[in-house]
């Protein structure tokens, strides 16, 4: 992700101070311990060039590269669903495309193809407003438009604001419910 | 998984020469090329405590640390499943239970309670044999035993031994087909 939100970390409540990745992370450490959902993010993908192995088990890496994913950030499993997703932050008040590698695209099609949930999560910081959207509304915005970025009114339109809340601090799994789970939120199912 | 095979690996065909890892990676490579199923080795998860940064494009990085895996090293989804699972090659002709991370298993425990497929693939070097476990038969050995280790013949008794291929190479979705969905292997699926 690297853009970082410039307001102070000491802010560890409501809706600041922590960037994108921080508040899924949460939210997800949340889910796993309330027994929610099973989401990671994937460890940043490198390619190791040379490693110290002073002995067995402490082994220092001293030169590596970071790699194009292949692959989107998050996945897991929810309510028996194979769930994949990128989350993305931008300055700007339109998403640049260029942000998403073309293999991601790639993956998140396949995933839908399979029967998976696929979606994004994008944060615009200068609105600070954060949206879900799911695959195919964005993999649609590429066929329809030449564009290299999608304005934010696309998201408002097409996709979904999360609110941000103390616990769980970015509740994407409330907008999943509603798209994917006509049925009821997870809150029915897992407090009664 | 660093123990590899001593066999050179000039022979790169059959069942000799390649470390399990190789030949899962693989063999998930032929599934993804086939659209049978989507599933990745997820990266080596590092800390990383230094960094060079030249200009924005050339990161370096410069110091990093392994970590311990809090997840498994393979998941994707397979029919519309998800699918989670961890590989291991040992020399002996026992399984040190040591090889597993006690939050592995915990994670593994998991994913199949939110109705995710988990399994184990281990390599018997010495026998050059290749078995899947499911997650719950090696959970039930470690609740009904005190051995610090599971011998081959629990294996041999309550796993699904994989024949090498030439491609896919080590068709654990065969496996998979036959305990998860009795109606027939993906190869009836994807042909017709």
């Amino acid at each position: 992700m690297g853009i970082k939100n410039s307001i102070p970390k000491m802010t560890n409540y409501g809706n600041r101070g922590m960037s994108l990745e921080e508040d899924i992370n949460i939210t997800n450490n949340y889910y796993r311990q309330q027994d929610i959902a099973v989401i990671y993010k994937k460890p940043t993908p490198i390619t190791i060039t040379k490693v110290d192995y002073p002995n067995r088990k402490e082994a220092v890496i001293k030169e590596a590269y970071f790699k194009t994913p292949s692959t989107t950030d998050y996945n897991g499993i929810y309510r028996g669903q194979y769930l994949d997703f990128e989350a993305k932050e931008t300055k700007l008040n339109r998403f640049p495309l260029q942000n998403i590698h073309s293999h991601q695209i790639t993956h998140l099609k396949q995933i839908i193809k399979h029967g998976g949930i696929g979606f994004f999560i994008i944060r615009f910081l200068k609105n600070n407003e954060t949206y879900l959207l799911e695959g195919n509304a964005l993999f649609e915005f590429i066929e329809k438009n030449k564009q290299k970025s999608i304005p934010i009114s696309y998201f408002q339109e097409k996709g979904y604001l999360l609110k941000m809340k103390l616990n769980p601090r970015i509740d994407y799994l409330q907008v999943i419910d509603q798209i994917y789970f006509k049925g009821g939120s997870y809150e029915t199912i897992t407090k009664k």
